[in-house]
């Protein structure tokens, strides 16, 4: 099969130009552009390219508005709301970042909230950008409903992730932990319809609530959240966050975050800012280290984003290989 | 056996009773008497009466020192930071309470540290008292190291449970998320291992890392996470929480919680308060009840907590049956 190799600048370059002729102004496109560069810099592909043609989609249909302005407000000193305007969450998040920020270092806690937002993509990048700052991040983001509670049938909150990032004291993240409420990444159940494979009776559950190992089932049920009842108490607590708190939409209410049909998604995200200096301080950076070498020092584990750092690593100085179909989608989006 | 019926009133006045007899200050000793009313209120007997021997015991031997003065400090608009001076977490936290509160309404969100503490009874408790002030509650406390990191084989983080508690506007909480990072609670093991009998396969490793149904070799070895890397990522969380942002002693330097040995556990709390008038405002609670009724409506499910709240109203009308073998423990604690 064709391919093409692409440093990460052409990357980014690939993603705005195509988001530009879908008729994202400027400060839409270029968060999102650096947002791709980011995922096929850690290897998440899913999130990277192959996202582009679905960007340009959801820009042509309406989906997302290109030329939504996010208006920020500051209804608490410790408070930072942005309404994105149904635009693209990260335009959202780059217009509330300053102000944000600013409110962690003064107040030692704050939160920004997005609502009539749009998916964040790799929610791990957002925690990592306060890393960056020398801030930890516990970021919220919410999806259409797909799992159910425990002992019912109708889904009620997304896959919904959180993340947390902690500085590593010199510009980065020490670890991301990253994790979704589900068993598994719904994409894994949508690739197995699509090449008509069954999947694990663990995965995802049928409309009428049993195991199911037909994927085409189980996208029309629910899927298994991870740990059982306290993997849906974890979705639910980022629900609460993102869509209740930040003043989204439900789960239960969001268009699928795929194809062209429901309007924008209109769902949120809360990220909260926390500067340990105003908490145990100088203590802060040793015992985190004491904390990660527990984990370093035994043979076969690693930390919570370490396989993300070390495709970081490579990808920085090999470039991505980018299929010809792809580029081709890419360039007809 | 012989037993005896009690209200909820004698069951605080005799754990009150026991505790000052074992040399705590009122108080020390009021706000873990009532933590311990609370506990046989919704059916907790773990945390009721049966642990007022453990406080006793760890008062007598300098676990827990029955006259500590809990240090309130403010690092931050938004930071509330206690030394709970290995006292009873409880007090430290009633130390912080009204400058946290306080904070939480001024600022829009807050938090609530502590260190040089000690295990904190019912974490969902604690959540739920923001949620009775119309505050949302999201509750991080620390544990001994009982949870390996995947792959591994040595503890790192405790069984580090989390606990999200949402106000139902009518001073009370709608529900109660309050979930350990362990697949089971250790004292499902603890009781095997004194009954003799066999843990399932998938409760703990042993100490080589290996599944095991011996439950004296699981105690020697890890805790299996609910949900695998996921568990232990929500256990790594709270362990950066309520250790290393408080300043407590990690999990893996935490003397027991049971036993007299090794001193003061020195383990921590942090508890972040959210406003939601600073947030999303008038639209929170319809919006939160109409996630919570999506839950409710379907046959077979529950919100968390709810077992909870349905123990609540059967025992304050009815009373606790009390053991006569443990009305004398703790008449001899």
């Amino acid at each position: 099969m064709a391919q093409r190799q692409f440093d990460l600048d052409d990357v980014e370059r690939l993603a705005a130009d195509a988001l530009a002729r879908a008729n994202a102004a400027p400060h839409q496109a270029a968060p999102v552009a650096r947002s791709t560069r980011l995922a096929e810099r850690d290897g998440i592909r899913s999130h990277g390219l192959m996202y582009v043609p679905v960007y340009a989609e959801h820009l042509r249909c309406g989906k997302v508005l290109g030329d939504a302005v996010p208006e920020v407000s500051r209804p608490r000193p410790g408070v930072v709301r942005v309404d994105a305007a149904h635009g693209f969450a990260h335009a959202g998040i780059d217009a509330g970042w300053p102000d944000f920020v600013a409110a962690v270092r003064e107040q030692g806690i704050a939160a920004l909230t997005l609502h009539r937002s749009y998916n964040c993509g790799v929610l791990g990048h957002h925690a990592a950008r306060l890393a960056e700052d020398g801030l930890l991040g516990l970021c919220f983001t919410n999806a259409p409903a797909s799992i159910a509670p425990t002992g019912g049938k109708r889904p009620v909150v997304g896959t919904n992730p959180f993340a947390l990032a902690v500085p590593d004291g010199a510009g980065g993240a020490l670890l991301v932990i990253d994790q979704s409420a589900s068993a598994v990444a719904k994409s894994e159940i949508i690739m197995r319809a699509r090449q008509g494979e069954a999947i694990p009776p663990d995965w995802a559950l049928d409309a009428a609530g049993n195991p199911t190992e037909d994927p085409q089932a189980a996208l029309a049920g629910s899927m298994r959240p991870a740990g059982g009842q306290k993997g849906f108490g974890a979705g639910l607590m980022v629900e609460i966050f993102a869509a209740v708190l930040a003043g989204a939409n439900l789960g239960l209410d969001a268009s699928p975050f795929s194809g062209p049909n429901g309007g924008p998604p209109g769902t949120g995200q809360v990220f909260i800012g926390i500067d340990p200096s105003g908490f145990s301080g100088d203590a802060f950076g040793p015992a985190m280290t004491r904390l990660a070498d527990s984990i370093t020092s035994q043979e076969g584990t690693r930390l919570p984003g370490a396989r993300r750092a070390i495709n970081r690593a490579r990808i920085e100085a090999e470039g991505v290989t980018v299929p010809q179909d792809l580029l081709d989608r890419i360039a007809a989006a």
